[in-house]
């Protein structure tokens, strides 16, 4: 954990890099308040300010003697901001330049650029929050769509590190059982002695059921690729464009130096989708599309979880086998509107009076949780794959217990499988860890976070 | 002014839409605290706050009763936000979905959502400023230098309306003593008269001065357009890179769907740039490039402030005459390291070991300056065309004045001049003003200022 020195001041913009209203640049660090009012001039010191103040005044560049700008200052003092120290949040215009100017006066007044997820990690140091807290601060700026908010929300406000928290003290329970046996009967398990397996069955189950909520976490969290896929002509651009417009969806359309299909984001049933659309393979010359356009289509669609296969019912050509077949695929039969057709397992569609457009949506939503359960709005689900694995281990290490009182194997093997399973639930909620955890987690937050 | 309901609760998306560790939503309007804290689950009472106090709490959707996120208000009271009126500052998880449910749940409080410029407007509406530190907040944010920053700054916190004032002053000196005449000598100028013909020329001259500033500060507020022309090869692209790179630039480059050019920000001197690179031409066929790709270039040459015509020293092809003539071009000649050869009015440079860059930067200022001053940092300059206006109006008027006491003419038609005068800088600072005035100021405005 060299690169998070916990006693440097550190600072960071915390607002996107992008000409708006206002920016706001957060420090953090014991001596931050003192530091700071070098470069402010204003009516009042700034270290007379009591915690959570907001105050207007003049940002100062101390070598120039000129200002930067005009700031409203919120001052945070220790315990009481995010991080759990003293900390100064920095609300300055939006324009880039100033910006630029704001963040070199921080690093001038002998601040260091905070790394990605430093402020949480601080958070955590502090003891404002727990591990399971930290990551769903993350995975809730990184949520796509209501549900996997509302868990991420969740998991913020405790509900996991709650959860946790009252399995370790079954687990406790039987390990407090486990070791009276220990001391009085040299280690084998006695005939008068009633393991309590109902509550390790009990333990087991209730963490197998948050790490199998994974794939819903990820689902609803993470979000699914939909490819849009067919024929020319048949409608896919129009489909795309009625998907992002019926769900007010948040269009952030990628462009390459070459512009090889349009991709935008939209939610489907409350999941969030990654719609993609090859229509822009359109802009090559025909040569150019048979080459690169197919091989490119190909691997959007190796990597989809949904295929949608448009055929146009007034066209007669037959439709792609290789793609119907393939368990991932919805067919659907555009233009019904212009000719009364049908076709087996195909879903009749009308983009243009929108017809058949709920019924491909409930499809969508039916296929991707086909293997997922549908989480109600309390409901605990678990995002993160560390999590997944640490749950396993404490899942797998009490089997393992399981089988050794089973099997009458001696009590020491129980409790030290009893005690992994501890140490697993430990390493979750951050209260054992490690350097290299601690880096891995926070190095995939953004930075200002 | 019917778009501007002053008497609505407002809302707006104060910070950049994009993805970022935190968001600020702002609100704005009488009753708005009241409002919100139907919406807000914590600790105390939201309208118990203090003015300026940051509070930490659960924002709440009314419909659903679930949680949208946990955000830190900041709660300003009558008289001490930025509008001067009840305010709150939101600032809620940066994830784009979040920052589309807050803005819903302002929806949903029965809030407007704001238009540009509408919280500034407040601010001016309430007496926190007049409209010269009014359009120097959107000056500002708009600013791409250190030195339009700085320019702007000093409007911002009210050097042009201290200035406009002094002026003003004078003038009414001025009227005073032209009125006791047109009291005691029935509108002819007495014998005994000693009009402050010293005093009116200083006026004239002082807003001569402001008023020829726009030049400057449209320079340096809005920047400039430099052009690199030449042939292929001769190193247009590395200068471009030479450029972004030596002046730490933001470099923004702006991609269409075909991709017609690089374009990107730097600063020269001081002086924002807007640099173009025809590079991108490349990228298209040969014959294309002969069509489009010159017709193109022409049009970016046509609207550029300096072209820098680069030729290659290696090469023995005659430059581009046409180009060359233009007063608005400076030639250079590249590639000197490889060979030491010179050519009558162009500058030697080497882009790959950097020789002669400096040069070129000093002929790029010294061409863009050429008819304008450099202003020291505390220097006042205006970067408004309607500031420019009202002050040349000003300006018109008392040099009517002078030609009329110079003539003899009646004296209620000096006091009309001078009254126009007057009536000029008043609307300039916006003590006189109408609501065509404020729509077209306050609508030049990004949301949420």
């Amino acid at each position: 954990m060299n690169s998070y020195n916990p006693h440097d001041v550190i600072y960071a913009l915390a607002t996107a890099w992008a000409k708006s209203a206002i920016a706001v640049v957060r420090v953090s660090g014991e001596g931050c308040i003192k530091a700071l009012s070098g470069a402010i001039e204003g009516k009042r010191d700034i270290c007379n300010l009591g915690s959570n103040t907001a105050y207007y005044c003049h940002l100062m560049d101390r070598q120039s003697s000129l200002e930067i700008d005009d700031v409203v200052l919120t001052v945070f003092r220790d315990g009481h901001g995010y991080t759990g120290e003293e900390a100064v949040e920095i609300s300055c215009h939006g324009g880039l330049q100033i910006v630029k100017d704001v963040l070199a006066a921080m690093e001038n007044l002998g601040f260091r650029q905070a790394l990605p997820g430093e402020f949480t990690m601080r958070a955590f140091l502090h003891g404002k929050m727990d591990l399971t807290r930290a990551e769903a601060v993350n995975e809730l700026i990184n949520s796509r769509g209501r549900t996997g908010q509302t868990m991420a929300l969740n998991r913020l406000n405790g509900a996991l590190f709650d959860r946790i928290n009252k399995i370790k003290a079954i687990i406790i329970e039987i390990m407090g059982i486990v070791e009276v046996q220990l001391d009085y009967s040299e280690g084998e398990i006695g005939e008068d002695l009633s393991f309590p397996m109902d509550k390790l069955d009990q333990a087991i189950s209730e963490l197998g059921r948050i790490k199998d909520s994974f794939r819903t976490g990820k689902l609803f969290g993470q979000g699914a690729r939909v490819v849009l896929a067919g024929p020319s002509n048949a409608g896919k651009s129009s489909l795309f464009n009625l998907f992002l417009k019926e769900e007010r969806s948040i269009v952030s359309s990628t462009l390459g130096t070459t512009r090889d299909y349009i991709e935008a984001s939209c939610n489907i049933g409350g999941i969030p989708v990654r719609l993609y659309d090859t229509a822009g393979f359109r802009s090559l010359s025909e040569s150019e599309i048979e080459e690169e356009g197919i091989r490119r289509s190909r691997s959007l669609m190796d990597a989809a979880d949904v295929i949608i296969y448009m055929a146009d019912c007034t066209d007669g050509s037959e439709p792609d086998d290789s793609v119907l077949s393939d368990s991932r695929c919805i067919a659907v039969l555009n233009k019904i509107d212009l000719g009364d057709v049908s076709r087996p397992g195909f879903i009749r569609l009308s983009v243009s009076t929108g017809q058949g457009f709920d019924e491909l949506c409930n499809a969508i939503v039916a296929k991707l949780t086909s293997d997922v359960s549908v989480p109600d709005d309390s409901a605990l689900v678990i995002e993160s794959e560390r999590q997944r694995k640490d749950l396993e281990r404490a899942q797998t290490a009490l089997e393992g217990a399981r089988l050794a009182v089973e099997n009458d194997l001696p009590l020491d093997i129980v409790s030290m499988d009893i005690q992994e399973a501890l140490e697993a639930l430990g390493e979750l909620t951050g209260e054992v860890t490690t350097d290299d955890i601690l880096d891995q987690i926070f190095g995939s937050f953004c930075v200002g976070k």
